[in-house]
């Protein structure tokens, strides 16, 4: 790995991948065709870009159960207790419509509602994750969500991967549809003869999911545009280099484009974590990913001091925060700009990925600095209640016609003053 | 107005203005040539556009100075009363970090940070409204936001509104640009030699605005594409037609392709309020406005029960939602889809606009079935906490790398073994 002395504050975030136009128009071509020809514009795409003409969108019982075949007893119990984890740490995060109540009469609230539908797409191919079924649907469920519908493009012989279905199912979940891309989007959003339409899509996935979501956005609302996995370590020079190595390389081989970073003060620890990383790097199965990620957008900066590094991670804003220092806790409060902040030796980052309960859909390329991890909060929406009693708009009427006027509104101060009218 | 049965569950939501493909590659040459020249190039459209050349972009002391001697007493007293009245309001949206602990030594929680810097743009021309002002800024200051950017394009003679200047200096705004259009969402995106970046933009527009916010979401991040006003009343036979009428002019007034829409199952109110809106329609000052919006977007849809009349301000999912009801608290649990609620005869829609305290800036287009009015929550972000003892990771290392594997993820597995490695 690459060592960088930081000796003043860069500017280290990555471009934006936006796609082309050429990749753009075929988008828009995909959208406007699935809402002329529906389910049949579907099928055809799942043909062209996933190999297998489908009779039938939909999973079937039968899908189902074949799955659970494919799931060890093992690997079915880790899945519910994930479950139970993720559900226990998101069911904190309900919140509950509330009021404010005055002497005179007037009352003003809150009410949280949850979205009607929902639409969680799951890539296909090797980001098959059954831990993002669980991460997705879990705080839709808490959050009281009625309808909550899965997209996923299938293999080449027409099915779903085990994991996902064998999640799904033990969430509940009943509408899960066989289409991925675009054309999963686009479904989602305008609807189609077997799916309906839902308000919001959840979901990461491709540039072509990416720039549909972004074209659908306003006719439903969307998650977030997610990059590539990104991974930074704060550390000191307590920390163990074999520990940040391992975590680095978790992180890079999920894609090519995957960040792992290590912003340190220790040149000491740098040199022993760019050692290890070679040699942990050595018996990977996917090395190939691992070790493209780390020349391509892996790092090791090299800081003065540990407020120094600190401020580096500010910038880098990272999905995932790692913070392996003497007293982690105390630099908790110095950390503005994090998806996920993991403190201390034991909370290497797969805890998060699969199990410890917070969600693992955080925000990339450091959108941090602007947004949130998924949360029950994007499940719902807040509608505000105002009431006022007779004396509390008597009392006030004159001052809010007076600011209406200000504003060149007539008709907004005539709306208060012809309660009063005689 | 029209007025209409509704038998049927009808789909009654319009299209989403998405602006044009010369709009868009117009607003895209913007904001490359804000990129490429800065400053300069946010003078030169201030020039074609505004009408005016600016030596300097920035508000000055002088200039708010003067925008006081604008402004009435009584005006001012208005100001700052609405602006109490918002901030006690959304002083109780406000949100603390919070842990959860387990007796192996985990920590899990939630912090909640506000973001570093925001924009908000403000509309010129008819649109520039003080209460625009109060309602993005104090929210952002009530989280705790520190850096506060208002831009908004400057009047002929190079001068913003007085009511805007003093709105923005009573809440202590000191960065304040002169400039609008697609080429102020492009500098608080991107930077220029005066404005710095920021990371999220707040505020209504114009289509080229819209159309700006959307193209530099993903570096920014934006608050919502906000569309024109609406308003829905939803009133049984013992409200007052006069009432109605002059509540849907207000929302008429705003702009031609404002919605103002009653929903009732009484034939015989819907006839009382056709006749209140021509009459109340003659003698106000932006009479052609609101006739025209009346007349594209405004109807009466009269039902055969309440219940329906329900379902349809369900379906229409209204910025604004008057209940205006024998008994409109009853109604509140069934209400799914609304910005904000205002219960009862004496909460006429202004109250909410100006002076109750919730915020005037709300889901517009039928967005309500998937959004939020503006809040707290949209000035901070929050980072998950998690934090794993020896113990907690031993006891759950060989769960954790079992599903990694399940997952392909080998590096995954490995990075939490390595911790108990000998």
């Amino acid at each position: 790995m690459k060592i960088e002395r930081v000796t003043n504050r860069v500017s280290l975030r990555r471009t934006i991948e936006s796609g082309t136009e050429e990749q753009r128009s075929k988008v828009l071509e995909i959208i406007a065709d699935v809402r002329a020809r529906g389910d049949e514009a579907l099928k055809s795409y799942t043909e062209k870009f996933d190999g297998v003409r489908l009779d039938s969108l939909c999973v079937t019982d039968e899908e189902i159960k074949r799955a659970y075949q494919n799931v060890s007893a093992e690997v079915l119990r880790i899945i519910q207790e994930a479950a139970e984890n993720i559900r226990d740490y998101h069911e904190r995060q309900k919140r509950e419509s509330w009021i404010m109540t005055k002497e005179d009469g007037t009352m003003l609230g809150q009410k949280i509602t949850p979205l009607d539908a929902v639409g969680l797409y799951v890539p296909g191919g090797t980001a098959a994750y059954p831990s993002s079924v669980l991460m997705n649907v879990i705080p839709a469920q808490v959050a009281g969500v009625k309808r909550i519908v899965i997209t996923s493009p299938p293999n080449k012989d027409g099915t779903l991967p085990a994991g996902v279905l064998v999640a799904a199912n033990e969430l509940g979940v009943k509408e899960i549809y066989k289409v991925g891309g675009a054309q999963a989007i686009a479904a989602l959003a305008y609807g189609t003869e077997t799916i309906r339409p839902v308000d919001k899509i959840f979901g990461p996935g491709n540039i072509y999911v990416a720039l549909a979501k972004r074209e659908v956005f306003g006719q439903v609302a969307i998650d977030m545009i997610a990059g590539p996995s990104e991974i930074v370590v704060l550390a000191d020079e307590t920390a163990k280099a074999n520990e940040i190595a391992a975590d680095l390389l978790s992180q890079a081989e999920h894609d090519e484009r995957a960040s792992a970073i290590l912003v340190t003060p220790s040149m000491k620890l740098a040199l022993a974590v760019a050692r290890e990383v070679e040699k942990q790097l050595e018996t990977l199965p996917r090395k190939a990913i691992a070790a493209a990620s780390l020349e391509n957008y892996g790092a090791i900066y090299v800081t003065e001091t540990l407020a120094e590094a600190v401020e580096v991670v500010n910038e880098l804003a990272p999905e995932h925060l790692e913070v392996m220092t003497a007293e982690p806790m105390q630099l908790l409060g110095q950390i503005r700009h994090a998806g996920a902040i993991f403190l201390g030796s034991f909370s290497s980052e797969p805890v998060g990925d699969y199990f410890a309960g917070p969600n693992h859909v955080l925000p990339t390329n450091g959108t941090a600095r602007f947004s949130s991890g998924l949360s029950v909060d994007e499940f719902v929406k807040k509608s505000s209640i105002i009431f006022y009693s007779e004396p509390a708009l008597k009392q006030n009427a004159e001052k809010i016609a007076t600011f209406a006027r200000l504003e060149g509104l007539e008709a907004h101060a005539r709306a208060v003053e012809e309660r009063f009218k005689k």
